[in-house]
């Protein structure tokens, strides 16, 4: 999702190619992404993985995703970076318990531990941006990657905790460029689903 | 010290403002750093957070840290987003469990399956550097938030498990740069700890 949301904020064509949960472990696939995750990125003779790092290339070759401000530019990416390393972690850390220990004995009790400790991060992500639409003005690369974060959320209540930014994520969800970037994911998993 | 070390690396000089753990909550604070973590970085009328963005903003006002080539550029930046949000969300699962979850009882018992995650994370890491000095032919911001990632481990016996990990963070120490850095931040430590 991030990579086809960038390009289509930026209102340009890519080409995509599905990876098996078993190719990604492959040294084919680990060349491209060491860590054996997706998304991957090629451009010619540019490979490109961490979808922070496609984001922003994306979004330093074309116009829509980062002011021309230098400072809010540079705001815009902090915000990248807080997305990926301040806020996800602590949904992932749910994820984690759940996929990883859910068999374990000290799950169910140490879940509200981790949910406070997204609430913590929604907290303060929530005093920010205040009633603003956007975390710096602008829709920007930031608040993709942010918006992508907290989807994360959207099998739990959490976020609903905090209205704004549920309303934030509905708001990011409702532009043209998302919808397009969902319909087309979605239609992968639609296909896979139908029996060959 | 990311920010510290990117600044010795470009040959800026810079201003250090200590923060107490108390101020670090206030509002004040939290205007600069919307988590109330540190490190804040201000020039002039621009304020920023998250290391990565800082040195990333380091990096791309000075040269030194990322390389000319455009591509080579690219896969720097992805290296600083591999850094914060792949490698690093796996150390700080295992000081959270130390630090927040110390007296649960279950935290024995996690512990081994925390570190065996930090574990695929370096297998990965070491497998992909091999017996290169740097992530990607030169030294570069990626290489500088990686270090000091792995230096998180320091403490634990886990990155001797990886020996080329352990000599490329010592090569990175070993940097003058880094020296200065650390020197600069061992004095802060040092003068904190002298009763008044």
């Amino acid at each position: 999702m991030p990579v086809r949301w960038a390009f289509e904020e930026v209102g340009q064509p890519y080409n995509v190619r599905l990876v098996t949960f078993a190719e990604m472990k492959e040294p084919a696939h680990r060349a491209l992404q060491p860590f054996g995750q997706i998304p991957t990125y090629e451009e010619g003779s540019l490979a490109l993985f961490e979808s922070g790092a496609i984001v922003l290339h994306i979004a330093e070759k074309h116009p829509g995703l980062l002011p021309h401000d230098p400072n809010a530019r540079a705001r815009a990416i902090a915000w990248m970076f807080a997305a990926k390393a301040t806020v996800e972690p602590s949904i992932i850390e749910s994820e984690a318990a759940e996929y990883l220990e859910g068999d374990e004995p000290w799950t169910e009790k140490r879940m509200p531990l981790i949910q406070d400790r997204i609430r913590a991060r929604l907290k303060d992500l929530s005093r920010r941006l205040g009633d603003a639409d956007w975390l710096d003005a602008e829709f920007s690369a930031g608040d993709l990657l942010m918006v992508l974060v907290l989807r994360r959320l959207e099998d739990t209540n959490i976020l609903n905790e905090f209205p704004n930014l549920a309303a934030y994520v509905a708001r990011a969800q409702g532009r043209p460029a998302y919808k397009r970037a969902y319909d087309a994911q979605h239609a992968v998993f639609t296909k896979a689903a139908v029996p060959a």
